[in-house]
């Protein structure tokens, strides 16, 4: 998501170094063990930060590390966390291409895709956060059963990345192309996914994981 | 689909030895170099035929052959073709399960499954005709780069097929969670299909090859 610069952001982030991590790098391959938590939980684009806190509160055993680059849009989040604080909760205002430097090889259990930007247009594909460039850090990243979930509204977007993920070599753990026709209370829903459901408008859903080539 | 017995379509099935192959067994590696034709299309579950007739006619250089277990079904798509014959076309009045007998190896371009019973219940799900039991003989009838293209109304359906696909080791060529939002003039509407779009329905589509394992 864009908004407009917000002069309060910085310093906001700024000021909370016990949710914003400032220095990522030195928590490599400690997320979970420096809290005794469970799974690493990590969300690329994570915009206002709804849904993470929900997750948050939802499992609050495992770790929960949401990825913003605009940091107007992180400071929305941070704004958000700080009404109700977790210490399993943390904010990265940062690039998802610095991703490998901030998380050791096999340290993720979950990856999450949240309503990414679609990049419409075929020259921005290769923006995408599915894209093949993407999925190969991803990989590194990722448990030998760790899974990327994928929430979207944007047909397109979904297609794109379930061909790209399965010609690359992920298995096809779980799709819905309604996920919200269902019942699901171990997923929280954001303002911005309300949006689609009470237009009635399906959410698309699909989770992948890597298979294993020694196999 | 299911309609009453009716009592002129053995009678009707038998007169036409021309379109319905009562002996399929014989054309084993044969279906397309009898009549100097390009590429073999197979639909399980051909139903009425309104979907095949178009096919067969708008490529007139492959081979159509479309296999209907239900008699008076296939009578019904009989009655369709006689109005509008082609050469290229064949109706096969027998069971999906036989189709080793009637195919060789690595003999079909593309298995179309359109439309297939949804099989609701859970007990029934090993009678869809994607499931693993259908693959495995699918994928030895299939040539090398052979494909199967499915469509459906049905949302469990298709997310039940796309991860036995996909965990199966098939690679996703093509997927569509509204396939009739864009213009597809390559492929024919059925009057059964025809039905949801009209309702505004969503058509779901994908189409998936085997992973070379070799490779």
């Amino acid at each position: 998501m864009r908004v407009r610069k917000k002069h309060w952001a910085n310093p906001l982030l700024n000021a909370h170094p016990e949710i914003v991590i400032h220095n990522p790098q030195e928590r490599v391959g400690q997320w979970c063990s420096n809290l005794s938590l469970r799974n690493l939980h990590v969300e690329i684009g994570g915009g206002k930060g709804d849904y993470w806190i929900e997750m948050a509160r939802k499992f609050p055993e495992d770790c929960w590390v949401t990825v913003e680059k605009d940091s107007s849009v992180a400071a929305f989040a941070l704004r958000k966390m700080l009404e109700s604080p977790q210490p399993n909760m943390f904010l990265i205002n940062g690039d998802a291409k610095d991703l490998n430097l901030w998380f050791d090889h096999q340290e993720i259990d979950v990856i999450h895709l949240n309503f990414s930007d679609p990049w419409p247009k075929k020259a921005h594909h290769k923006r995408r956060l599915t894209h093949q460039s993407f999925l190969q850090n991803y990989q590194k990243l990722l448990k030998n059963d760790g899974e990327i979930q994928m929430k979207t509204d944007n047909m397109d977007l979904f297609e794109f990345s379930c061909q790209i993920f399965s010609q690359n070599n992920w298995i096809c753990m779980d799709i819905s192309v309604d996920y919200r026709r269902n019942s699901h209370p171990e997923d929280a829903i954001s303002e911005y996914e309300q949006r689609f459901i009470d237009l009635k408008q399906p959410i698309y859903r699909c989770v992948w994981r890597k298979r294993n080539e020694s196999k």
